[in-house]
């Protein structure tokens, strides 16, 4: 790609004191939803008033405490959003909005105006700092560059005065990650003097990764720097705002809280301008997987991605690590057996803690359902056939049945592509419960009885048909089947042999059924097969069983 | 979220003696794609046979050198698919097939028979080696799966005396970053031996981060323990095969390519198994923006987007960091100026290093167009209404101009959504150029010469229709539009004021045209507003604006 001479890369900063390699997240940051700003102005359709207070809505139900609602001097729309906000007395008293500002003075007055009558507010100014803005877009000094945002900060401290709510300042050099970093650190601390913190009058200040630059550990590196090296560090809330131009968003956020920060903005599945806003949703659940309190309501991700998709009209992508259609899904023979496994051996060790293989999270705390867990196509194996016959429909074949029952399945995958469950459950019972030719079993009567040496002998009658034709047979054996095993073994003239026996209780709402599996050999041969029964009564559901292994072996 | 309770993190390892994050990544990595097998196998309906050879094309066509092309042992369609590209002669002299398996006779032996005729080939073994593997899965020691790993390379040093293409060894621990540090060196280390390296004989280690189970720095120290501590090393290949499951697959790779990692498995867009695997097209346009050659044919993303979403019938989602519809896109008005003067600042220092705010790459290097990157909504401020005019139709607008037109723009973009190019010109036309109610220009023949005084002075003969009504009058003035206006505010009786004026060639592909602006003011009121006007001719496309400010300033 000659077109490669067209690019280097921005400086790299070396922070050579960084300890965030060493550092462990251990609790969750303050969150702020910036959905209505910055993802807002990057939709197609931007939302309407109504699709937008439905959003803001959604964001205090998921226990968003920070949310910045818009813009509202940039336009007539986002203006009167805020007034609908306030007017209808929507804003609870413990959640924050913020409006973002650029440093002038007919737009902050605007913004105060759009901010009358709300309880906690913070105003969000910022400037852009980088060296490529400073030249080509503003052409500034960085003197010049300070300059603007000191004179912002006097305006809002003028507007505090006449606003009659909690305010609160928040500052961003934009294109932070484009500055230099010493330049970064003075227009930073120069603003944070300016505003004049102290304990109960916190400034926020974020530092954006604007256009994502570099890979994630730069970007710590920034971050610690600043956070060591900031002034009043106290009474600074260390704010960072990733984007995910490199597709390292989610990353550079969760180093940047590693090497400092304590506050992040970004939106529900990263939406935002251009490549889009760092993912708090994973964010938050990457916390959850790791037993760290994400402080945000999301048990039902499927109720958030219904209300995200329509108000927002942007799809979730089929591989979002939380909400994607497949994530959940596994394919492979090896991963459906080892999940199988682990799901056994949390349930058999009765063990709280979650752990599975390949699955770092139990879809169901998240809302997701464990039905599409395990798809089956032409390259799964044996333990994920398995897998579906026994988490949705109860069956649990023994481990050799699962191999000659898979064949059947694959070779159908390769003609027909994906089998669904459904299909997955109509060719067992076809093949294995359904096998009622020739031999059809009609009824048994048995007496179980001990003998002089007090051995238990069975007593069987028992009529079925074969092709059709009606027969009754006695016979006795050690037990019901074997008796059974017996009467038929003389009436077919072959001999056969029960080689293993399983069975269980078949749950479902309505009734208990129980489920035989029985392994069939011809002596003659050496030919084996699976046969199963289901019944309410576990004497017939084995002798259905029996029938239908002899129909497979023989017909 | 009380739920959080069931969830633990994985043990944190940590490499004190880590030097990454004071690394650089150089050149790009040996790519491998596992599109054919990590990829496939992860589809709802995995590729035909025709569609996995059309994709194994588009691989080598993109300079690919690696490619995984299944598990052939798996099934039969792999099976068929490899004998396929090679009894159709399709794998390109330079391009190395790599099959994975299990490590088990059968299936060795098995992949063996479909490699046969193969050139160049990686026998990929692989097995689990993780703690929770270990003990759920497979219920094995430590030594156990050891001595799995190693009998499998015995398998492959048998088989490979019968082929006669070259061979190579790549063994992956399976679940690598949930295994013990010490235990995955152990394995690795002795697979190493067992292989025996030597120049030449080079093996491939791969780490695959299968559960992405922290934040990429721990990846990265693990990575580097491996990198560091790794017999035989120089003969080592140490490979990376990070997946997705906390979305920092990207970051992963990066991080473990600092940390000594040379070689990078992954797919074309991230597809794979649940979240997906690394997305080589990212990590290597990454690279592409910080100037280093990623060494391959990355030119044409539409063509490789087409073949992929055919083949595997994903969507790519809008926000792909580089081929997603929306990612050079820029809706915020600031961005919109900022990037319009970075075009313009680069043009005008003829500049050939692509340095833009907020475009990280200039999507015309990739087959993008620029056509999209600026759409307007009622969010966009003035700069992104005069780019589009700009950029698309040629018309640069004077600054106040832009501010006046954009409000029109707004307004209509508050009532309609987002507003088409085609929409702006229109509008543009409509108010300004064709302005012909209720003066309509007809004909001017004007006469410049030299008075007494020696300055210049232009009689003008104006014909003009007012309401329908056709004038002709004369006057004089400094210069033609001069006259003009002294004609016309006599004839109107108004005065008005020409503020600023100015002009330039408009070209097309057919004619060369000029379009006129002229900045109008009238004297009793203060009002003022824009007239354009356009002509192949310089003095008629300035009386054409100013007849248009007129109408608009008064009717």
């Amino acid at each position: 790609m000659d077109q490669v001479k067209r690019y280097r890369k921005f400086p790299i900063f070396r922070y050579p004191e960084r300890t965030w390699m060493d550092q462990e997240i251990t609790k969750a940051p303050i969150w702020c939803s910036v959905d209505l700003r910055d993802g807002n102005q990057a939709l197609v359709d931007p939302m309407t008033v109504e699709e937008k207070v439905e959003f803001f809505q959604l964001l205090c139900k998921l226990g968003f405490k920070e949310i910045e609602v818009g813009f509202p001097a940039a336009s007539q729309i986002e203006f009167d959003y805020l007034r609908t906000l306030v007017e209808k007395n929507l804003i609870p008293d413990d959640v924050t909005v913020q409006v973002l500002v650029q440093c002038r003075e007919e737009l902050l007055e605007r913004s105060f105006q759009a901010l009358q009558g709300v309880k906690k507010a913070i105003v969000h100014i910022y400037n852009s700092t980088s060296v490529l803005q400073r030249d080509v877009v503003f052409g500034k000094s960085r003197e010049e560059i300070t300059a603007i945002a000191l004179s912002a900060v006097e305006m809002v401290k003028r507007h505090e005065k006449d606003f009659s709510g909690e305010l609160r300042l928040e500052y961003s050099p934009e294109s932070f990650t484009g500055t230099e970093m010493d330049y970064a650190l003075e227009i930073c601390n120069a603003v944070i003097s300016a505003w004049g913190t102290k304990a109960g009058r916190e400034i926020i200040i974020n530092l954006p990764n604007t256009v994502e630059m570099h890979s994630p550990n730069v970007y710590a590196d920034q971050i610690e720097f600043m956070s060591k090296n900031m002034k009043e560090r106290e009474h600074v809330i260390l704010s960072v705002h990733p984007h995910n131009d490199r597709g390292e968003g989610i990353a550079s956020a969760e180093l940047a809280l590693l090497a400092g920060a304590q506050r992040v903005e970004g939106t529900l599945f990263g939406n935002g301008e251009r490549t889009g806003n760092v993912d708090i949703l994973t964010l938050a659940y990457n916390l959850f997987s790791h037993g760290i309190d994400p402080k945000l309501n999301l048990e039902n991700i499927r109720e958030i991605q219904e209300v995200y998709e329509r108000c927002t009209k942007m799809h979730i992508p089929e591989r979002h690590p939380y909400a994607g259609k497949l994530v959940f899904t596994a394919f492979s023979g090896s991963h459906q057996d080892a999940i199988n496994k682990g799901l056994q051996a949390m349930k058999e060790r009765k063990s709280l803690i979650w752990e599975v293989p390949y699955l770092p999270i139990d879809p169901a705390d998240i809302g997701r359902e464990y039905e599409p867990v395990v798809r089956i196509n032409s390259q799964s194996g044996k333990g994920g056939v398995a897998f579906i016959l026994d988490f949705q429909y109860g069956y649990k074949l023994p481990k050799g049945m699962q191999r000659e029952f898979a064949d059947y399945i694959q070779s159908i995958s390769e003609k027909e592509g994906e089998v669904s469950p459904e299909r997955i459950l109509e060719v067992f019972l076809a093949e294995y419960v359904e096998a009622k030719e020739p031999l059809l079993f009609k009824n048994l009567r048995s007496m179980d009885m001990e003998n002089e040496k007090e051995h238990y002998v069975s007593f069987v009658q028992l009529s079925f048909e074969n092709k059709g034709i009606l027969k009754e047979i006695s016979a006795s054996g050690s037990g019901p089947i074997d008796a059974v095993a017996n009467a038929l073994q003389k009436e077919l003239k072959k001999e056969f042999e029960v080689i293993d026996y399983s069975e269980h209780a078949l749950s479902s709402a309505s009734s208990a059924k129980a489920v035989s599996y029985i392994h069939l050999q011809d002596k003659a041969s050496g030919k084996m097969t699976y046969g199963v029964g289901i019944s309410s009564n576990i004497t017939r559901s084995s002798v259905r069983a029996l029938f239908s292994a002899i129909n497979r072996l023989y017909y």
